[in-house]
C-alpha cells in the first residue's frame, strides 16, 4: 500500500515525486516514459528559470536523476485504469496492479491529428509529429509545418536548420506563437507564413509529394513538399480516469486550481492533462509541487 | 511607457522577467535587492527540479543572469507606491516615478517578528532573522530556533553545523515541518524540540543572554542561550498597493487562481506575496510565468 501513485514522468509529475519524497510519503510514480510531449520537444528551452538554454532531453534527464537521487520508486510500465473501492485506489498497469490513498494524474496529452485524406497512410513516410526526431531527414528539402502556435513555430525553426524551404501552414485568422519565435523563424529567411489555410488532404505515392490546402477564398492550393510536420495541439491523456472526473470539451481534467483536487477526493491532477490554461514546463513543475503539498494535507490524518 | 513594470526581484519576479522578455513586451523589473526571502534561506535547496542540490544565492543568481541574458531592463531601487489613472499605472519609486500599462506585483514576504520584550533591544546582539547570515556566530555556543515549519528547521540544521547546542521552541501543538527536515535536525544529535512553548521575553545585558517561554502547564522556564533565531513566518510586502488589492487577514494578496487577476484590471500578483497556500521557490516561478500570459492576454488589444 502506499500513500501515494504518481501517474506520469513529465515536469509535472517529476517535480511531484521530488515533493513526494521530501515529504516522507511513501511514494510509486508510474510512467511508460521520461518527459511524454517534452522529450520531443523541437529546439532548446529558453525559458526554464536558472538554466538559461538547455536541450529539452537534457532537462528532463536533470528532473529525472533529481527525482532518483532522492529514492523515487518508478515503475516503467503503462496504466489501464485507476478504480476507488473505499477510500483506496486500484492503478491497474500492464504489469499488474498498485494500491494507494491517494492518486496524481500527470500524464500530460498527445499529439493532436488533422483528421485529413492522407495523413495516416503517409504516417513515417512524410508525415511526422516530432521534429527533433525527424528534422534532419528532410536536409536540403521542403517541408510544410501545420499550426500557427508556439510549438509549430519552435518545430519550423528546428526544421530551418536542415530544410531549404519551410511552408508553415494556420488554419486561424491570426499567428499565436511569441514575438521572439516569429521573429527566428523570419530571421532564418527560408519561411512562408500563411494563415486561413485549411489542409485538405496529404498526398503522394510511395512518400508524402504535396498537400492541399483550401486558401481564405476558397480555392484549392496545391503545394509540393517532401515532409509534413502537423503541430496542432495536444489530446490530454485523461481517458483513463474518466470514470472518476470531469473533463472539459478540450478533455482537459477540471480540477480546483487553488488545491489540485479533483471531483473524487484523493485523486488528484497536476500539469497539461489538466484544465490549466497555460502548458508550460515551469508552470506544470510548480502545479505538481502544489498537488503534493495538498495531497499532504489530504492525508494527514490518514496515514 | 512601459507594457509591464515587475515589482520584486525574487524567484516570480525573475521567471515573469523571462517570459516577459519572450513574449517581446516592454518590461521593466524593479527591485531593491535580488532573491529576497530565498537569498537569505538557510542551507541548500534541493526541491528546485533539475538542479538536485544548490545554494540558495547560487540558484538565485542562475534566475538573475538568465533574465539579464534575455535583456531584462532593471531599476535596483524600492517602490513607493503604485496608482492608476485611466488605463495607465505610475510605480513610484525613490528614483523617479515609470509608466506601464500592466503591473505585476511579486515582491514576496519580510520575517514576522515574535513582538516580546527584548526582541527589539537585542536586534544583531543575539537576536537574528537570518540564519545563513548569522549562524557562524554562534560557533561553539548554544542557540534557540524559534518556530516549528520548515524555515525554522532549516535555520537548525544549518545552525547545528556551528553551534552546541540548539533548542528548538514552537509556540503551537505540533511540527509542520517536513519530515525530512525534522530527521536531518534529530541527526544532528544537537537538538531539543520544544512543542507549546510560548516566548515572554529575550533576555541579557549588552548581548542576548538566554530567553523565558511559558511551557504547556504555564509555567515560566528560562533558557541560557546566546543566540536566537526567529523563523515564524513571513509578513507579505502588500502594503504599497493596498489601496489597489484585497487582502486576507495574513496580508496576502487575495487573487484568482487561474489568471493572477486581482480586483484592479491590469494588477496581477504571484508568488509569496499572494494568498497562494503554499510558499515554494518553484511555486512562485509557475506563477510568475502564468501571470505573465494572463497579461500578455490582458494587453493583446492595448498595444
Amino acid at each position: 500500500m502506499y500513500d501515494l501513485i504518481i501517474i506520469g514522468g513529465g515536469p509535472a509529475g517529476l517535480t511531484a515525486a521530488i515533493y513526494a519524497i521530501r515529504q516522507g510519503l511513501k511514494t510509486k510514480l508510474i510512467t511508460k516514459e521520461f518527459g511524454g510531449q517534452m522529450a520531443k520537444k523541437e529546439v532548446e528551452i529558453e525559458n526554464y528559470p536558472g538554466m538559461g538554454q538547455i536541450a529539452a532531453a537534457d532537462l528532463i534527464a536533470k528532473f529525472r536523476d533529481h527525482a532518483k537521487s532522492l529514492g523515487i520508486q518508478i515503475a516503467q510500465t503503462g496504466v489501464e485504469s485507476v478504480t476507488k473501492e473505499g477510500e483506496i485506489f486500484n492503478v491497474a498497469t500492464v504489469e499488474g496492479g498498485f494500491e494507494s490513498r491517494a492518486v496524481l494524474v500527470a500524464t500530460g496529452s498527445d499529439p493532436r491529428h488533422l483528421n485529413v485524406p492522407g495523413e495516416d497512410e503517409f504516417l513515417g513516410k512524410g508525415v511526422c509529429y516530432c521534429a527533433t526526431c525527424d528534422a534532419p531527414l528532410f536536409t536540403g528539402r521542403t517541408v510544410a509545418v501545420i499550426g500557427g502556435g508556439n510549438a509549430a513555430f519552435e518545430a519550423a525553426i528546428f526544421c530551418a536548420r536542415f530544410a531549404k524551404k519551410i511552408y508553415l501552414l494556420e488554419a486561424g485568422d491570426a499567428i499565436r506563437a511569441d514575438a521572439a519565435n516569429q521573429k527566428l523563424l523570419a530571421d532564418s529567411g527560408k519561411a512562408q507564413v500563411t494563415t486561413k489555410a485549411r489542409i485538405a488532404s496529404i498526398n503522394g505515392d510511395k512518400f508524402v509529394k504535396g498537400l492541399t490546402y483550401q486558401d481564405e477564398d476558397g480555392k484549392q492550393v496545391e503545394l509540393a513538399v517532401d515532409g509534413i510536420f502537423v503541430k496542432v495541439g495536444y489530446v490530454p491523456a485523461s481517458g483513463f480516469v474518466k470514470n472518476l472526473v470531469e473533463t472539459n470539451d478540450r478533455q482537459e481534467i477540471i480540477y480546483n486550481h487553488e488545491t489540485n483536487a479533483t471531483k473524487t477526493a484523493g485523486l488528484f491532477v497536476a500539469g497539461d492533462v489538466s484544465d490549466i490554461k497555460y502548458k508550460q514546463i515551469i508552470i506544470a513543475c510548480g502545479e505538481g509541487a502544489k498537488a503534493v503539498l495538498s495531497i499532504r494535507e489530504y492525508l494527514k490524518n490518514k496515514l
